[in-house]
């Protein structure tokens, strides 16, 4: 099934495509103009340091909604939305053992507590209303992202290094591509290191831990943002009993514009 | 004791100070240009949903920091200080009684959860730099502060009004309030409503709930921000069997300056 077919369906209507079944595809591209995000289910015993960790870590874990334990419609970014089927593609945490699925209506309990944090779509889409190159987009590819050496600030049972996503910006548009994405402090917002991957423990910048490389033109430089992949790193290092995210690229689409998050 | 002999002390040299109980007055015009904060602990049975409530109601509860159960250092704000001593007034509620202490040793527990958030003097300083008016200042009082009528977003057992500080400000400078305290998401941010009390339930604007009324000069703007009262009066009406605040005034002074606060 195309995506390309969901760019202009409201997050209510793609919500209940992917409710029935009908959808099940990476949510990149669809409802244009609206916020997709990350999604992280724990126990209600690891929601208070998961909440911290957030808290003390806000660049990659940029929490946009946190819902009481047994609560699963997402009341303020998607009023009547159901985070047990509204996600295309989940995947299921069981300490080493890990499983995908379309929904997770039969693992719900009273006890757990949904984590929704902030996805850089957000800010390639203000960096392309502002005509700053967004290569993985261009290239149609997933977004090279790093596993740094810099430790996160560590919350209770909570520790990991920080994950970064890497975008080629030229250097005339560096300093915008600051500007414009600090707008957006609940969405990773500005960059957290410019230039100089060594610094990061990067050793090859054309070799991504995670997703695709993309072309780096000669002059550029490598530009780095918090990456969501940060506090799932942490929660895989726990291992806990049972963890639930979405698969990657399959998003919660809410009903919020991405103009929302903009610094007011 | 007067605060004026304290305006150029380092804060751990007033924290010291506090510790031995040679302080114990408050904490306005202490350690010049370094953040003062609001302090609440609470037992860890609330920490979730007292976090969450302040994740949900950014503007009036500007966490800055919260501890793990049991620990009293903040190691973020103020690595070695003791939250139990550095003080220098606490008020501990219990259910309908409220008393007053120098240090709360006796009263620490390993499930007690402490939260510490901004307070408006970081944006007052902030104000000042860019010569804007601020009338409580200017005037030697307690800003005005008000309760509105508009209900915060809940969060588990927290729930309560937004509360808010009022600063009197000329039309032609209103735009440039914004624009100095917007840059400081993390201590209140930009104001909350601009011009017109009666909005927000304020019958009349020199009668508010705490502090004491500032004059208003004829033109000028009431400019209304989010208060670190809010949390207070969640806690208040909750009426749990043990909390733990500042007492008004009598913040807890940290080795991080205003400046830091400031969007980056």
């Amino acid at each position: 099934m195309e995506s390309k077919n969901y760019q202009r369906l409201s997050p209510r209507d793609l919500r209940a495509a992917i409710r029935t079944g009908e959808f099940t595809a990476p949510t990149v591209g669809c409802c244009l103009g609206f916020t997709q995000i990350n999604v992280v289910i724990l126990p209600a015993r690891y929601a208070f340091d998961f909440l911290l960790y957030c808290q003390r870590n806000p660049k990659p874990c940029p929490l946009l909604e946190a819902m009481e334990a047994g609560i699963y419609e997402p009341r303020f970014l998607a009023p009547g939305a159901d985070i047990r089927t509204d996600v295309p593609r989940y995947r299921v945490f069981r300490g080493e053992g890990v499983e995908e699925r379309e929904d997770i209506l039969d693992l719900w309990r009273d006890d757990l507590v949904t984590f929704l944090l902030g996805c850089s779509f957000t800010f390639e889409w203000a960096m392309m209303q502002a005509h700053i190159p967004v290569r993985n987009i261009e290239e149609d590819k997933i977004v090279p992202v790093f596993v740094t050496n810099q430790p996160c600030q560590p919350a209770g049972v909570f520790k990991g290094n920080l994950v970064v996503s890497m975008r080629p910006i030229p250097p005339h548009q560096v300093s915008r591509a600051v500007q414009v994405t600090g707008r957006y402090p609940g969405v990773h917002g500005s960059p957290v290191h410019i230039g100089a991957p060594e610094a990061l423990g990067i050793a090859d910048i054309n070799r991504p831990d995670y997703g695709s490389p993309v072309t780096i033109h000669p002059g550029e430089i490598p530009v780095f943002w918090g990456c969501g992949v940060t506090p799932q790193d942490a929660i895989m290092k726990l291992k806990p009993e049972l963890a639930i995210t979405h698969a990657p690229g399959h998003m919660f689409v809410t009903d919020r514009r991405e103009e929302e998050f903009a610094l007011a």
